[in-house]
């Protein structure tokens, strides 16, 4: 089976599932038969936005699990047939921030579904910068399916190490998506002594409490958020943003406790959202206001014990399962914010 | 000699110098008999604008050091003739924040020259809560002088730690007051790879670098921050802002590097400044802003190390000495920013 | 009720159960109505053996819970009916290591049960030093039974951050005494990735078990260390030692991977014990050898936290419950070990 | 000029310096021309007694700086004429200490000198592996000589990591050979408030001073510890040991303070070493004991920039420059511990 269905994206809302050539791995590269990958907001930003590193045409899709299918010469340590997750990111190792060991404000990456083409597709082909730093062996025991979330996942783990979660702490977390999710779920194996999610949908406040979420705040029921501080009076120590914008900017800064830390996980488009900050908040009560963008190797590999250990609890935020033939039924899914949660595209 | 001369604020732009009583020492208290109190601008602040914790009439003064006199019943471990410093701050030790280990946000301190009388007078008595945490012998060797700089150098380590100086850092430091000129210092202490100073006058940024800042900036000559920043192209690590307006914040952002820290040391009046923040800014480039507001006693018993050790250098930043009955004197002096740097006021 | 019933120690083996006259608070002091004290190793070994610090004739009891019966002049902030902690030890606050923040390492501490009447009565005396820092307020909800369990989870919570236990770990424990069966607890709370537990009495293994640890090795069934090996070849990243001999702290240095901990949690006799260690498996291995003894108050009340948490967890640990008269046959039971684990005096 | 002079070690005390054929890069290798290398006390231990890593015969030397010769086919960013600084491993990236942030302590590392060709010779040829990962570009203002010394000076920045250096401790060193005074520069950087340095000659003590000890103890004068102990009644913070035998390591436990920590920075030959602890030191005096081996990328990067930074300073620690042909007297020359330190082979 050598045909390489790919989902390639031409322009800004411009693109098709295609049917390209199966790449040939040049030296040093390894080519992976992707098995599942997951749909993820960055993708629909792209195909609706575009985005400052994108460069079309790309291949869509950064969350990917799959087979070593064939290596390139020179290629040591990894063996076809191995089963494999490819991060996201494949960080240039030299720049100032890699040499720093923030790797994830590299100069220079190339970012799979960004700039170099991604895993929406048939196979992938990682370029021999990654090889073999970008490739992690699955562990016996996870499914390929849940396997590709690690991603995201370490996105959260650099997230919790950005907002230095610790056991006991009271935390809350703004959305209710997957990201959101994730919070939860990375939150309680951090030990966090209390969770709060603040969201829109029932239904995804439901799957919050499932994962470990103590205190489910609708916002449709919460519209003021007077009334979710009356019942946290102590604030939190911790507040994450998976929705940023100037309302949820606002409102973290009175939900955080003095001395705590507002994680800012999302990006906004460019000169989109600014806020009005008081400085003595940051100055008398020592609130921290903190970025988390993306994740550090050593981040994914963490996560992808995670994701080992909490494979079933992982396997509840799948909400949606399409055949990337189907990726426009996917897209559209993705829009049904009330039905959907996180969606993964099969083979 | 019982007269105990008394820097008294009874109200905004209302005090004088009085003669008080003598106080006595209750059961479990120490009373000191005061050689060196430092000016600081909170009391310039505290007589001009007031301030939320301010109960009039009241001592002024937070900075001091001097001699035991006499101590209280019940008084274990601390003997009348040693020298002594006094913190500013007796922070209550049970508070939820003093049990966090983040006594510097205590729910209920008493402040000397706040809330109880302080350290511009002949006495201080120091209450029963203060005794003994609050009180640090001088080591040997240690000017009653300098000591009484123990107090600002304690918030400089405090800011230290707030932005992770560590060694190699390039630090800018906006403000060359006292404060601005500590920093120089600790960053110096901290191992900071190059210091740069941004200010307004040349005796100061002398000053700064001779305390060790190898890049001077005088904003009369470099207006914009893009001159500041062509020169550093790179950025800085760590960026602290002694002097807090909309300006300044607004520049930090710039002046900072991906991954960096801004340290917000001093307060404003409430609600006299906000600035607007991109939170892509935070996000993406992970830059984190981080407060600076007092110190633990573990930073001060730290700063008492590093003024032992830095004697030399800190008497440096010691412009004038009035003596405590030319009070005015002194205040007139503070105004006089081309002129004055670190005032202490003798007995 | 004005008896006060107290396990007063004379000496080496010479202790008993005497009825004292109920104490006064002075001015300053504390007086608790005990509810609740758990007996601890220590109580045996001063007992049995004696200790540097002890004093005889000394009150026995450092793990207790009570209401506050009387407050003494001068008290502030504590009143009378409220529920209350008190922790074991009064750290002087003062001393090189207390101002270093490392004040368990107190030069000069008041230890009840050791060097001051400690709470194995109906009333406990908390002298002046430890008004208020050393009291802690029982959070409502939490019963006082389960409360007195909170000294050593302190411990305990100063032993997880002596061995930096951070999410995914992999952990060993040795010995499922009380002690080592809090390390289970605690470990699950700080994110363990797995927990191994090395002991000798299937009935208390199960419990390590209900607990979270998912590896039970009895070693009678497991004489030979190669054999756990066998089964863990990668090695724990954290090995805890609660029973501390020749054999264990060697067998903990196989135990251990490469890059790991051991965390020394008992002291032994003076002199009673040494072990032959390779400097290689420190130097090539960077395998740390670290010590955890008694806690901080930060811990301490991080501790109260997790009790009110894991309440229902904790009280699983309790296999006995004695009247404070009962107090021989409490050691007695304790002598049990296949039957005996946390014992509880009530009154 | 394409003779290549290389020291080639054939066995235990068996190798010559001889000229071999310049390599020449095959894909995604880099060539290059060597200019400096330091002579290493590894170098004297590969020659005398062999190591577990090394495979002969192989070309010796680790510390190496030079200039980009020639680069292979598909290597992007690194341009020939450009001057470097190539790591002494090259670290396999994907083992699980690796994937642990802990590549010191890689499972297959490739080690010039070791197990793959060395830098005391004309050229070096660095393997795909290591391309660009362990090239680092040597900045403008620093001297190729010097540079070579970057890769001693990362072990000396990975042990203070080690030791958790910080601003006012009190260290004491043990050994005054090159290690010992590169600690004495680090640790003055890394802000230690005072330095201690025992060894045995006075010349080198001397260079310890200039470097910034102050105390130095020459142990043919100070044979007893309990003479430094008593010029030194509160210990050291951290205490360092580049020189290790049992005798060092008894005394490290007497220096060090409670709550401080031993760097075991040496290794010592197989087996050859053990020495008898008491585990009541670790326990209740919480004395941490730790290793140093090898460092981290990110050290490596910084301890460029110290190395930029100091290198005047750095440059006071060369005693002897020989020529790569006369190897033999460079061996001999560091025989002479009386008058050599750090010996740099020119070509
Ligand atoms: N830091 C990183 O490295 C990283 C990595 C991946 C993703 N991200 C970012 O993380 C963000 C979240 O991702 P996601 O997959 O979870 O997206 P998502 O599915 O859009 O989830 C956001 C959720 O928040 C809810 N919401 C919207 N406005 C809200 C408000 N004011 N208060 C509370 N909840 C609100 C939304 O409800 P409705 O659906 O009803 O609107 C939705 O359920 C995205 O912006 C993504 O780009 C960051
Ligand atoms: N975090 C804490 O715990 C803590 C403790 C003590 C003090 N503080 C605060 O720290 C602040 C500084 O104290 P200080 O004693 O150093 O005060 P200061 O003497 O007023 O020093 C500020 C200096 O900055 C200069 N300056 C003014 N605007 C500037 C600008 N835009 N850019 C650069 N420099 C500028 C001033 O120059 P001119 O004199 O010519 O105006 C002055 O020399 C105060 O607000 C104080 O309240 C904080
Ligand atoms: N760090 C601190 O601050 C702190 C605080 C409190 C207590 N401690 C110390 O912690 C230690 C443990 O306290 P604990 O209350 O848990 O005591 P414990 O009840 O004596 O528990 C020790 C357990 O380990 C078992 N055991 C004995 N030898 C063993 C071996 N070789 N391998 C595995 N298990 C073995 C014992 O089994 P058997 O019962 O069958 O012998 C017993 O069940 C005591 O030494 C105590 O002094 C330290
Ligand atoms: N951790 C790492 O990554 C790393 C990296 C590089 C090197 N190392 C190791 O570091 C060690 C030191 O290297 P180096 O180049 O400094 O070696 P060195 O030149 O042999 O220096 C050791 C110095 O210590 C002196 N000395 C010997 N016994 C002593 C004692 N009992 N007390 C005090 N001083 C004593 C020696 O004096 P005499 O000369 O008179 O004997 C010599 O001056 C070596 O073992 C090396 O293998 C470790
Ligand atoms: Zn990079
Ligand atoms: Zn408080
Ligand atoms: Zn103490
Ligand atoms: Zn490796």
């Amino acid at each position: 089976m050598s045909v390489n269905r790919s989902v390639v994206v031409y322009g800004i809302n411009n693109f098709r599932v295609e049917k390209r050539e199966r790449p040939e791995p040049g030296f040093g590269e390894v080519l992976v038969k992707i098995e599942y990958s997951g749909l993820c907001p960055s993708d629909i930003k792209i195909i609706r936005h575009g985005g400052r590193l994108v460069r079309y045409p790309v291949v869509l899709g950064h969350e990917m699990a799959g087979i070593v299918e064939e290596v390139g010469e020179g290629v040591k340590g990894i063996e076809v047939g191995e089963r494999v997750n490819v991060a996201a990111d494949i960080y240039c190792g030299t720049c100032k921030y890699c040499r720093a060991g923030r790797e994830n404000l590299c100069e220079r990456p190339l970012t799979f579904g960004y700039n170099i083409d991604g895993g929406h597709a048939d196979y992938l082909l990682v370029p021999r910068e990654g090889v073999p730093k970008a490739i992690f062996k699955v562990p016996d025991g996870l499914s390929l399916e849940v396997a590709s979330m690690t991603e995201p996942v370490a996105c959260v783990v650099h997230s919790m190490n950005a907002g230095k979660v610790s056991p006991g702490d009271s935390v809350a977390i703004v959305g209710e998506g997957p990201m959101g999710l994730l919070h939860v779920l990375l939150a309680k194996i951090y030990g966090a002594g209390s969770i709060a999610v603040l969201g829109l949908v029932d239904k995804k406040l439901k799957l919050a409490e499932e994962l470990g979420a103590e205190k489910l705040y609708n916002r449709n029921n919460y519209p003021n958020i007077e009334d979710i501080l009356r019942e946290n009076p102590d604030g939190f120590d911790k507040v994450f943003l998976t929705v940023v914008n100037k309302t949820t900017l606002e409102e973290s800064l009175r939900l955080v406790k003095k001395g705590g830390r507002v994680v800012i996980f999302a990006g906004v488009p460019a000169n989109s959202v600014s806020f009005s900050l008081d400085p003595n908040i940051v100055h008398y009560d020592e609130v921290s206001l903190v970025g988390s963008s993306s994740y550090l190797y050593v981040e994914y590999a963490k996560a992808l014990k995670f994701v080992s250990m909490y494979q079933r609890e992982l396997s509840k935020i799948i909400s949606h399962r399409f055949n990337i033939d189907e990726f426009e039924k996917a897209v559209a899914t993705w829009d049904d914010k009330e039905n959907s949660v996180k969606i993964i595209l099969t083979r």
